[in-house]
């Protein structure tokens, strides 16, 4: 195996392992349970990754490759509708066969049958496929972790995933701005690093003069929006964003629970008291959007902040899912921005294709491009994002209304 | 202790292990899960039938009694309004704590303050409520097994319940009519034995001479009026009915399944040829009104239903939930009529209250008025219903679109 | 001509144009108007009232008619599924063409074919239908009524169909009790006299002692079941309506409006004071059965009414549409127990059929006894029912929280 | 009064005038009605344009202006939200009154109040909100006809809007690509002509090389598309336009009627044969990005958009309003590129706001930007666009599955 081959090796066995240790503090009822339509069960998160691998990589390319289940396709597929049918996703949460044990069983049928098969590992057509899959699985892993808290948050017990020994003691620090000039930047993903089909091509844009924030807003901060009455008040809402929070009687950040005239905050190591100068978190953009006019600012365009970031560090200070802290920190003295990490932040742009830009060829096309409608564009990771899976480039996102994921916000504003 | 006491505590023993034992075959996912807005999960009505007992007996009776924990009347209260809030039905399915374990050591702790507590068994006045939740746990047994099926069934891989060695082998028999006299007939239960407040007082009902079938609708007969095109006839059909079939696409019986020409049937022993022999069942009220009306008969009114059959013999014959077949069979040279379990058997009595019937005192005063209005009475209990727990004047109710109950059809006609 | 078709002709004519009558008051746009699925526009009550002779009388019975227009089948026919798809309901008042003028002349072409047609008055097969098509427009001037009140109510303007220059001083009196011994009693309709399908055959029914209210409850009365916080209490209410009251927020009878501490009251003739000594209005089933349970009665059995009330007689002092005043009113010394007119009374027997009721032969079948499921009976006719469409046996049905209809609310009880 | 006043006060007149003279062809009964929840009835457009200048003008400048009637704030506001409470879009269609007369009253009693008073004419501070107002009336013509198409389409009758004498008779040609070559440009408006304040300020972009069409899809284009069953295959759609033409079981374009192998078009002339050269129109923005998928090109940017054809003529030869076709017609030679008028073009830009945008002050503010979010741009006009009112620079929008606006499909494509 060429050292390439090895590293491939080593990072699919760490994050498959990954995976599975992150449902150790579970129980089976646990791996369950699925609460609305955006969350999943984590016994089907366990299958799904699983799948991906068999589907596009085994029963591709394997010849006489035995699948482990038939029902499994239909079972397992999440969305791509050019594979075939798939059991409708508001239901996974009503399965219960195959159990959790059947489900690891297939977990090693698979892995074995990737790791064992030379003519896997030696062809290079199948390398970016592996790559792929291994990304794809982080981003379950985090969603894993998404959906733990939703579903434990709506159980009355408020269940605890694990307890948090020790947080580090930061506080929070006055907001600044730093200053960009405008002109033309480049922005976007170039070079052979595994990156995902809607990073790419990297390509020009032509940026005003703009100023953006050097931390992100804390839930003190938000709480004086709050204590202005602006849920309340239209003015300040996009005219959706009204509609929702009226619909849905929304009165505060996903997470927050009002008792009396105070607010708890329920996290993974469950409810505690709502700390002020922890970043303000689990908001929809209608939130973020309707602090930042509030505010006299505005949420950054997704170049803005790419712009801004580039050159941001990631390491182990930056809080991600390998901190186990779960939740986001003020900024410590050596992640000063809290840009990689903590939050997704929102930004003011639409979910759409770069300049140039195409799908991947085959049905892992559907990936990204199909989405490319009703959704925003997050960037920057979050505490329960892996480290290894980021980029400065790397472009999440979610329909506005979205508050499952662990998003925050960072302003920014206009220089005259 | 009594003989009464000791009877009923031996009852009592014996029902909450039967229940118990029902899990036997099940894992700890399929006690979770719960599939649409009419079931519960397994795990859910262990628990429920356990609070019954602590709320309306434990909490109310025993001076200084401990609950085993302060959520639970949140969260295993069913419908009692006068109680106190109660959890969402139909997201019971969401929650993965209290787990199994923590439910079966809950049981254990109510079933312990029952039994070791002299002022519970000697007091009179709880007597009949240990009764009524006796009877209400056996109302669950039924139900656990209405809802395993379905549940099962919403599961493409069908898993089985448990599969059974023999089932007798009967054959069904050429229709016949039973002719009654009209007059004067008194219905209704009268003396000391537990009955629930919907079935009594006793009561004088004048009827029309009238005929009523001597056995169960058959497979066999139920194809004839599919393949006669009756589920695309509006004649035929109630106004409710015929939007509600075309709006759920029904075009058969619950747990049908078409394969090809041909039809296979799901049980709890699984997915099998649809034997033509067996009564047809899971059918809701507008398809056996609909049948009727086709051929050229109606259902019986309750009072018919109950004039017709009050001196049915309850043998082990009769197929009930003991006999462990889980599904109706043809009957036998013994259950003649099969009147008497295999099916739940509609009639076109509306369930509403008999003439001077009251409620309980009582906040278990909402166990059965309340809900008559729109539903429909079903009489006769079926192959999962304890036999002890059916009598002749026992009235079932269901709003007309229901089918997962193991409901069947019996012809009933006008005599000129 | 016969007698009997001499008078058969003059209804006809009377009724016919009594419809057109009713619409006097109303502006062209007030007949296209439409709020939510229960109401109708007057524009397509006129309309179908007219399809209906046309399609089973002259369509059915006259060779080589020549319809006013094709499409007509399809825009106009309410719910005859076997004579072909009908528009949908809850779109009738997006409809602008045919405009009112050319439904007006669809009227008189209608009319023009019955009345020259000899063939059809000397049939006497066609007699029968033409006595249902009267009998059906009768109907429909109730419900013209009833929704024009229901979509002016829905204007903020809240418009007034007509002026009412004086109505009658009367008061009400003391409510008292009509004892009835229990015993076999003969209901239902029997002679040649006009009647639905669903009145008949005269029929014995068994009733125990009663008692019976001998008017109708009040106003006044209702608001002290209001000011007991009535609608805030679930042991007082039917399952079904403790949820529909809580979901659509209902506090009180439709058509009442909160300002302040008092209630204005709209009717037909605008918005005005409520008067206490009015019987109680636009009531649903639900707020009926829990009034009557918090008033330690129930409501009666359509056969206990029937009994009560069979020789009430129907004069010119009982209220009903031809007195113009479109409301109901206290109990005057004549019609002293207001049993017929005045206002539908809500009994507590659902809407079934009779014993060896049959519904007609053909489409008109549909008329009766397809929607006997899910509905309860009321009786006895209101003040927008004209006088000589109604009977004592006449059975009028409604879902249970139907409230735009005239109904209103008779107590009665158990006698020991 | 300055020329510009004069102008200001011809301009209003005019506008005004046009939008009662499009009721010309309308009955009464057509100007009530309402289907769906995107149209509004004619009879409250005429309305809410007049309360328009009423609230915005005169109650907030005129000292004691005497409102013509004070219910009219609460039924004529659309969705200013900072203004007051406003009656339910989805019901306009409920309500008879005010009738049409009344209404056409109420527009004489604002005009002339504001034609009347001198202090409006000649205060510049309200000029620019006369402006504004005659601007959201002429938007209001367009929405005008566009309701009644889609009010008439869902009538079974089709009623006919108004006979077209002749059409042109031009046909299509081969579609050829115009290469721009990319760079840095200027877009949006400056300068002082009246703009709407999401066009403005005038900022740069940057722009890759691309081409685009030099005239719509035709018919028959899309034709090729549908026949090569690209309605069945979710390679080429959104994932959320895949959900929704599969959910609302969409086939073809909005107001194509299949009649056996052949499609009919619904225009405001009525039904008619589909003509093949005519540009496909009334497409959602999903069947546009698809349809472009399928021809291997994608749709243009809005900046690419407005470079390509910011020096395009507006002329009379261009397909506006004024040229009384009310449908898109083939390019005519003068028009070649129908770039200005015939059909709205689809971007595949997200409706969010430009560097330093803002909204105006006030409630006018409400206009435009509260409704950056979930919706795509459209641009260049359309046949129903008063041709005064459009600009280069004009950006319309709609939630990207709307298609009852004049909407087609321009084909863009990158350049290697």
């Amino acid at each position: 195996m060429t050292e390439y081959q090895m590293k491939l090796v080593d990072k699919f066995i760490a994050v498959r392992n990954k995976t599975v240790s992150l449902t150790e503090p579970l129980t089976v009822e646990d791996m369950l349970v699925q609460v609305g339509n955006d969350t999943s069960p984590v016994r089907w998160h366990l299958a799904h990754t699983t799948w991906f691998f068999e589907k596009f990589i085994l029963s591709t390319f394997v010849k006489g490759y035995k699948k482990f289940n038939e029902k499994y396709d239909y079972l397992f597929n999440s969305y791509y509708e050019t594979v075939g049918n798939f059991f409708p996703k508001n239901l996974r949460g009503t399965q219960s066969r195959p159990g959790v044990d059947e489900i690891l069983k297939y977990r090693k049928y698979i892995d074995d049958n990737i790791l064992r098969n030379e003519s896997i590992l030696e062809n290079p057509a199948i390398h970016s496929l592996i790559e792929l899959g291994i990304n794809h699985e982080q981003q379950h892993q985090e969603l894993m972790l998404m959906d733990i808290k939703f579903n434990f948050f709506n159980n009355p017990i408020l269940p605890v995933y694990t307890k948090i020994s020790k947080f580090p003691k930061y506080s929070s620090r006055p907001l600044k701005y730093k200053r960009i000039k405008g002109g033309e930047y480049e922005i976007g993903s170039s070079g052979n690093e595994f990156k995902f089909d809607n990073e790419y091509p990297r390509h020009k844009v032509y940026l005003e003069d703009f100023e953006i924030g050097d931390r992100l807003v804390t839930n003190k901060e938000y709480l004086e929006f709050m204590r202005d009455g602006c849920y309340e008040n239209p003015k300040l809402w996009l005219s959706d964003g009204w509609s929702w929070i009226n619909r849905e009687n929304i009165r505060s950040p996903l997470y927050w629970i009002k008792e009396g005239d105070y607010y708890s905050q329920f996290n993974l190591d469950g409810k505690g008291k709502l700390n002020p100068e922890d970043p303000v978190s689990h908001l929809s953009y209608y939130e973020a959007d309707a602090y930042a006019t509030w505010a006299g600012k505005r949420l950054p365009t997704e170049e803005e902040w790419e712009v801004a970031f580039m050159n941001e560090p990631i390491t182990k200070n930056e809080n991600f899912i390998e901190n186990n802290f779960f939740k986001p920190l003020p900024p410590c003295s050596h992640s000063a921005t809290q840009a990689m990490g903590d939050l997704w932040e929102w930004t003011r742009s639409a979910y759409l294709p770069y300049p140039r830009s195409k799908p991947l060829e085959g049905s892992v096309g559907e990936y990204n491009h199909k989405f490319m409608s009703g959704q925003m564009v997050l960037r920057g990771g979050s505490c329960v994002t892996p480290r290894e899976h980021i980029r400065h480039t790397y472009r999440n996102f979610f329909t506005p209304e979205k508050r499952w994921m662990f998003s925050g916000l960072r302003l920014a504003g206009d220089v005259e």
